[in-house]
């Protein structure tokens, strides 16, 4: 870390700086320059998360030089985490597809998408049974009916799940029901629920927050990495922007940094990232193309009768088209599908 | 709400439009431009919060016309409304501080705090029992231990407390050691939490959420009021911008624009909003300047030596400077402090 | 275009509100709901760019229904726009890569680059000779001697050349050197350069301002065609957010986005959209699986001495190996390089 | 300036940076810490603009230390820069004023607005002749015209002049009939125009770029000041967020951080930074409060007529009371109007 000193600082209140910084355990070291002092602090700066330096008399500004995060940092393991779910490898040479509803409505609908994303390629169905929604008005989800009905698509066609939990207190319920929790974007920094995954033994997709930085990203992973669970998928899912035309600005290059800075597996989320089904496919295409590990992806029967997110759904023929474009593009980066 | 339809359709699709709007409740009305044919979908649209007309085909774009929210508006209820607590009103002419650390951190720290926000003026006792921490290894707050110093500090100082609450589980326990339960930014759209503070008879003061529009933010108080509690303070606490000079951007045009579109109480928050003690006290004015109801404002005794939020926290002294200054400004624009 | 009326207006106020749509030449068309009253105004709502409707007396909002440019809108021309420049069809099946140095430097450094990037399968040379410059301190390019080293370079290797125009007054001057015109962010909405390059016969490369939406961007293009020049082409280049990583974020959904709203062919670079050269390849490749039509890439053989935007630029060898991968997406995808 | 080693860099690859850095005439510091190796570059940081440092191989990132900027900073000059403008003082005790329509329309629009805004105790003028409009089909100003209608208001009320130029072009005309010339936001980074004003002899009021940094802000006000031209009053009006229910966001902690940061007078234009004459009022009163030095405000005798910026324009009746409002919180905070 690197301490910016004010300019016209006398010697006792640079001493003063050092003391502090030695305080808390790491070694100071001097340097003066000609319009500024600056105060190196040597040794583990992620000691000092609370940065309590900056409002240090005396102080213009602290420059961390390390990451704030660990465990889910790229230094702290070479190698890519592959997570082993329902006989698949995520974070492998094939590239995942994750489809089906964005809400669970009805036994026939999720059976009915099941069978034609399982048909298509997909691996996983997604759907969710607990929705957080803007409005209160609006449908919250059929709960543990919509897990119900999640659980008998997984046996008639053999697709692992992925669902989505938004409450400690069903923690417990939507464990049972699925192979992967799902943490949504407005719960990327719902830091008890983060905590509570990471002591389950059962893989979680943690889904960028809607203006979330890739460091608080990574933060918010690193939280569920400290309680325990290392079987952590990132999701990129469009950030929040000033543009209106689309729901939210997918942000692909997320996708090559996050590979550089940890090796946990990476997402995109097409469907809400643009908000749009005509947009779907090619970014979906784009993903892959940018080195993205899998994609998650919003199938519906009949959109224009969804209970949520209609407009961003793809019906499943638009779906398995996209599969195999998705093929191509895959074995042309030298991955497979 | 306004269905503008994609060009060219035949008689038959406008018909199905038609059909299905009437199918929802609402009475259709159709109008054929020049280059467009839109159809106006009469009656109460908030029915529709699932939207599902933008998917149906041949659906160009909708239009929604009236507010999403309802309880909240301006339009359902003329009058302010006006919250007495602890022997004062939130929302009448009189302008309120709410002072004190970012976190509690000890029995002495909060109490010394207190008698010296009191001593300037402050009605209110802020501090936090629970953190929303970024980092899983910055200080997460000392929990009951800390809303037992609160109670400690409210009892020497009558000062009524506002503290932070951060997971349905703690509901119980916060709610009975606070006056003023606070739903922080992080947790704006952590529905289930809205749902259960709204189901209690203590205030609540929801702070806008990071990238949360205005709509959000009312739609996210219409979940409390749903819920049965109309006792809502809502908080401009800064908006996430791509400026990095300041922790983040106050949006102080919401002040003005929130009292007309709703009849809540609404303050500012310029520590957290700006990161930056040197900048809270000229925010601080123009928040009140803008017609803000009061400001929620952080107080500790030693900055340089605070667990969390330094940067951003007015010495004791400064702020009695900053009552004295906020005191003519109410004045100025007709209040009183 | 529909008005909405605020509640409780009498006859004769909304009687004025349809006198004054009148009176711009367009039809209105009352619809009394249940809380508001809307008139639909049916004409060419184009002439209404002033939009003088939203500050009359009684009105609540304005909603346009139609889009507010017309000759680059793909509803005025179905067919894709194909530009014919130096033997090459740009907006066709065959993809292009324009690669370069940000700054003209010197006659070998130009030369040097053109020769390998023309190797590797570069159809354009790109590179600056006026520089557009954060900082009035930074090398603001060669001028009129930078245009002579890519007019040499030209000549040596046959590519043609794009190079910014920054100021009005070195229009005649850059024209005579250059093949095509590129207009940059900082001046997608210096209206008047816009105007002025409308008048040439030379195609024109205009990139998406740093905070402009996809409708201005559009708008900034129909000066352009307005004018009288047709052959434009749109470069989105990076939009601004709060991510700090990358030195902007690249907005691929645009590429899908514009060529469903536009004829004009579209290009991506992602250079100055990640600013990092280490994000190029992975963002180029996705570019073409989005339906880029091209792309602009920055290449300097010693990036570490660069004048400017080292830290984007390829070496030509990570360059030509880009070009190897680009040409097997790009055949995924049904096109070619 | 910090350069910031990757991990396991080679004594030779270190000494490489070294020898890097000194040819650039600043002197190296070597510091070893436990996970980084750092190098302190000591001289005057400002001669590297060009930063080429971060692509020189083995760094991993450079931190500069001081400010890019020089002439425009409170380091460079401790004491306020006041403006003297015909008899009027900007940036000392008096706030001042500078009101009228956002387009000239006609003599007799300016001249009305004119005698109104200078009853109700407004110092300066304004008005576009020259208006940079996003639509080719909306006005684009009356150019001479209405220079020589704003000339006739200036003499038949006293009241100074401040009117926009766009193009270096025009600067010889803009300036023989204006008291200040206005560089608006899109244009904050024009660099020629910059230039040509900086070389000028009459005051220039500069607009924050809709998407710009305050480091970017105030590198375009040291453009002006590096070619002569020290003249300079900066103005915030708003920036470009997320939020839609405003025009744009207004930024009023810029007025206090630009206050810190910079010896020249700050002004903030409510007009445009709401988009919305009901918000107006409040932020203007917020402005004060938060220290600027002025306002620039739009009033139009009859919005609803305006060829531009209606919605956001007062009635002079309002603008009166703003007035009246404005004076008692300029008393409040120890200022005057």
């Amino acid at each position: 870390m690197i301490v910016v000193l004010k300019p016209g600082l006398s010697d006792e209140d640079v001493h003063k700086v050092v003391e502090r910084i030695e305080s808390l355990g790491l070694k100071a070291h001097i340097s003066v320059g000609k319009e500024r002092t600056i105060v190196g602090a040597i040794g583990d700066e992620r000691l000092l998360a609370d940065q309590t330096l900056e409002s240090f008399p005396g102080v213009e500004k602290v420059l961390p030089i390390l990451k704030p995060y660990k465990l889910v940092s790229r230094e702290f393991q070479k190698e890519d985490t592959v997570i082993a779910v329902n006989r698949h490898e995520i974070g492998g040479k094939r590239v995942h597809v994750m489809a089906g509803p964005c809400s669970v409505e009805s036994r026939e609908q999720v059976q009915e998408t099941a069978l034609s994303v399982k048909e298509a390629g997909a691996t996983f169905l997604r759907g969710g049974a607990f929705k957080p929604r803007t409005s209160p008005y609006a449908f919250q989800g059929l709960g543990e009916e919509g897990l119900n009905y999640l659980a008998h698509a997984r046996e008639v066609t053999g697709l692992a799940v992925i669902t989505e939990v938004l409450d400690p207190r069903d923690l417990e319920l939507v464990y049972r029901y699925t192979d992967i929790l799902q943490i949504g974007a407005r719960n990327m920094q719902n830091f008890k629920l983060l905590t509570e995954v990471g002591k389950l033994d059962k893989p979680v997709m943690l889904k960028r927050g809607m203006s979330a930085t890739i460091q608080e990203f990574l933060l918010s992973a690193e939280y569920i990495a400290a309680a325990g669970n290392r079987k952590i998928i990132l999701c990129e899912r469009g950030i929040r922007t000033y543009e209106t035309e689309t729901r939210n600005t997918v942000d692909l290059s997320a996708v090559p940094l996050l590979k550089q800075l940890t090796h946990l597996p990476v997402f995109v989320d097409p469907s809400h990232g643009t908000g749009r089904w005509d947009l779907v496919t090619p970014m979906a295409l784009a993903g892959i193309a940018a080195g993205a590990d899998g994609l998650l992806i919003e199938v519906h029967p009949h959109p224009e009768l969804a209970l949520s997110d209609g407009p961003q759904s793809l019906k499943p023929k638009k779906f398995a088209a996209l599969m195999a474009q998705l093929k191509k593009v895959a074995v042309a980066i030298g991955r497979e599908l």
